[in-house]
């Protein structure tokens, strides 16, 4: 998004943004959890938050006119499809989409394929230099079963298809492309974008699109293999045209997931995004180039905040970049050691004092990435429960026996703690790992907030978004974290 | 060690290796933990197992006529020095240790430093064609304490001064090298080793060091910044004369420190260590590189098990290349996202059954590293408890009322569990936030165990020593993880 991201630079900005949840958003129910399941009445209310959103809004964050008109688009519409349960969202190319009551007609969609581990193969055998019949070799050799990800692969191929096709038959305008060849262009051309993968492939597609009311929907291409939490029920995979069907009838509700904003500040920072898929430089090469850019950054005039141009729908990274998933950061080599794996910081959450941190790395989620990483990095263990519990015994404060049942409900309770509504505008932060030593403040590791800021003391950090693009994160640099309810992404809700 | 390393290469070795502690090692008490505070009468003993030894291991290993030789020196010396508690360990090169009774004179010591923070930012910059000018204001602009860093650089420089001192006052030959410059021709022919920084640089120092008779001690040159749980208690760092007169007056106690050794079998496998200070390949050239060895080395024929040229002191970590501590892997840049951060691989504990596991990798450790990065995996928090306490509560099977003392007891209870003794050999396995779902087991994920299999499922993973040695570990790859009580690391224990 160029035009974002210039208004973002040059706009002076707050020096500390406003937090989460101040826009007035009354189509979103405060029950958050319920509220993707009712959509009646949101037309007049849409209007009337759409119009104070425009007075309040349109100076700080700098929309150019073809966003108004995309809002302005909007109201019509809500006023024409008054209280449908499916209000439909404008188009990203000034009203393209042909909306029934209570429906949802994209003309033109982009469908994102994944890239599978039989292509991934095939482009990194190619790589050196070898032949079809050497991967197959190869693969056999390897016990991996080259037929088994040939399988996989036709089936994901045959899935897409479908979807292709089906959009075709209805008439829709379909551009198909791979992750790779996915950009800003093709979502500005499209009325909706289509992922066709997995998670991994839905966090891609949504990663570009930063138009609250352009639909993006996630078809999981091998339910049998793939969670695809974020993609429509697996069933619609294999019977798309029926899915399509019930967007027309408006069988269906919005959800809004929050994302996350993120600013930069402070000294040594390079707000440019680093695209993990695209990444060509060498080591050195890159070392050189962001060094001397950085250096160049810093005699010159330093403005600040900036807000990025992405935002999270899973989860925030940041850490030093041998503990995160970047894996071209410059490091002097001999330097690895040192580093190990923790990374120093200082964290602020809620305008809280600033805390000394030496852990693996700070996950910040939404409600959509606490299904993800961060329940992961937080979840309890049967086992560990059952040892915790034990040793409560033998302190002599249980009265009941231990049983397997006990210890279940009470691991299911924690872990279910840690979960909650993808559009909800909170953040859950998790201190990953924390070193806890003389130096290092041992409080709260783990809680729910409407603001994080972080200021690192790492040498060669990341900061990384959704695990798919990262900036620099080093010495200097001071980041706000925080959900801005404008910045939601509109996704589909059928029923299984 | 290249003649390790070859005969490793060639012998055919057992499929599956004996489990940890076979080999009889009286020196060793049972009780651990107090192991290190009694040496009285491991001399004979010592000669009695060093023949066993001799007979029974010496073709499995291949050690060659100077490690006999070695040997044989030390059952003379032991035999000489009888029941003193600080029996000294042989020279590696055929006897230049001066031993007096019970006390450890080494005439060759190799001492190694760390490399800075400042030194590194001064490499970092001066590769960019920075002046010290330049580094300085760049530093200042950062936010960094040039002067600090400075200042810390130059304390660091006076403690490695006096222990360089104070070795070459006692007539003791003396090699200062930097980590970069420190080889196995350095290890053969120093008597004992010191490093002169943290635990990072105690780490690479052990890391060279395989004769178990060669001593490794390390002295914290930042005692007021950093912990140096494996070096000498900090007070010694500024009296180092005092801790050598009590060496020669054996006035201290040997700990051997259990280490990890690994083999690696299977097809698709690259036994070759990447020392992660010395890699210096672009991204492109080391896939290349990488893929067309492997592909040869597949074409050839397959032996295995591979004995690995190095031992684990710490831990040995195991996970994509995205989520371990490697950052040069090849690595299609499109693949990253579907990567993400989760491993596949499957796992077998004490030769039971095989499971599939997806989790952030596999951290195997020792008694030495159970109070590192395992013990920060696993620790539970006060919060945690607390909450896990409230639960069962609220589930009526708590009787007294919470209280912060004994959320505190049951924490501490908890992570003391976590802990073991250095010289325990038995290893600690945590599968690190691991992935449950349909697919994966969610079986025990922590535990100790004597032996660690693990099939690599990944596709470009790697197999972390201690944060420093890395070999790849994709698919088709496996592992055998265990404890040779042969592989302890001497080291020297001195009072507070």
């Amino acid at each position: 998004m160029p035009w974002l991201w210039a208004a973002a630079a040059h706009a002076p900005g707050p020096r500390r943004p406003a937090p989460a949840g101040a826009a007035a958003e009354p189509w979103r129910e405060p029950a958050a959890g319920s509220a993707a399941l009712r959509g009646a009445g949101r037309g007049a209310a849409a209007a009337a938050a759409m119009s104070a959103w425009r007075g309040s809004r349109c100076g700080s964050l700098c929309l150019g006119g073809r966003a108004a008109a995309r809002r302005s688009a909007l109201l019509r519409q809500r006023a024409g499809t008054g209280t449908g349960t499916g209000t439909g969202p404008c188009s990203g190319n000034g009203g393209g989409v042909r909306a029934g009551a209570g429906g949802f007609r994209p003309s033109r969609v982009a469908v994102v394929a994944k890239t599978t581990r039989y292509e991934f193969e095939q482009q990194r055998y190619r790589y050196a230099g070898l032949s079809e019949d050497d991967l197959r070799q190869l693969l056999a050799l390897k016990g991996s079963n080259y037929a088994g990800l040939l399988e996989r692969h036709r089936i994901h191929t045959k899935n897409v298809e479908h979807v292709v096709d089906s959009l075709r038959n209805e008439r829709i305008e379909v551009r198909l492309v791979k992750r790779r060849e996915y950009n800003e262009e093709t979502v500005r051309w499209a009325d909706a974008v289509i992922s066709a993968g997995g998670d991994g492939t839905m966090l891609l597609a949504a990663s570009k699109v930063f138009d609250k009311f352009k639909p993006v929907i996630g078809v999981n291409t091998d339910p049998e293999r793939s969670e695809g939490h974020l993609c429509l029920p697996v069933r619609y995979t294999h019977s798309f045209p029926e899915a399509l069907q019930k967007l027309y009838r408006g069988e269906f509700r919005w959800q809004w997931r929050q994302r996350i904003r993120l600013y930069l500040e402070g000294t040594g920072i390079n707000p440019v995004p680093v695209d993990l898929h695209e990444q060509q430089l060498s080591q050195e090469q890159h070392s050189r180039a962001h060094i001397n850019e950085r250096f160049q950054d810093q005699r010159s005039d330093i403005s600040g905040p900036h807000l990025l141009p992405v935002r999270a729908l899973n989860e925030v990274f940041i850490g030093e970049s041998l503990s995160s998933r970047e894996n071209f950061k410059s490091c002097k080599p001999s330097f690895k050691f040192s580093l190990h794996r923790a990374s120093y910081y200082e964290i602020s959450v809620d305008d809280g004092p600033w805390e000394k941190q030496k852990s693996s790395g700070l996950n910040v989620c939404t409600g959509t990435g606490s299904k993800a990483w961060s329940y992961n990095i937080n979840k309890v263990a049967n086992q560990a429960v059952e040892e915790i519990l034990n040793i409560a015994k033998k302190h002599g404060s249980l009265n009941t026996p231990l049983n397997t049942e006990l210890i279940q409900k009470v691991t299911n309770d924690y872990n279910d703690s840690l979960l909650y509504s993808p559009e909800e505008p909170k953040m859950f932060f998790s201190i990953r790992e924390p070193i806890v030593n003389r130096v290092f403040s041992s409080s709260r590791q783990r809680g729910f907030s409407s603001k994080v800021c972080v200021r690192s003391r790492c040498w060669d950090a990341c900061m990384v978004v959704d695990g798919g693009t990262s900036f620099e994160f080093n010495d200097g640099a001071i980041a706000s974290i925080l959900i801005d309810t404008e910045d939601a992404l509109c996704t589909v809700l059928l029923e299984e």
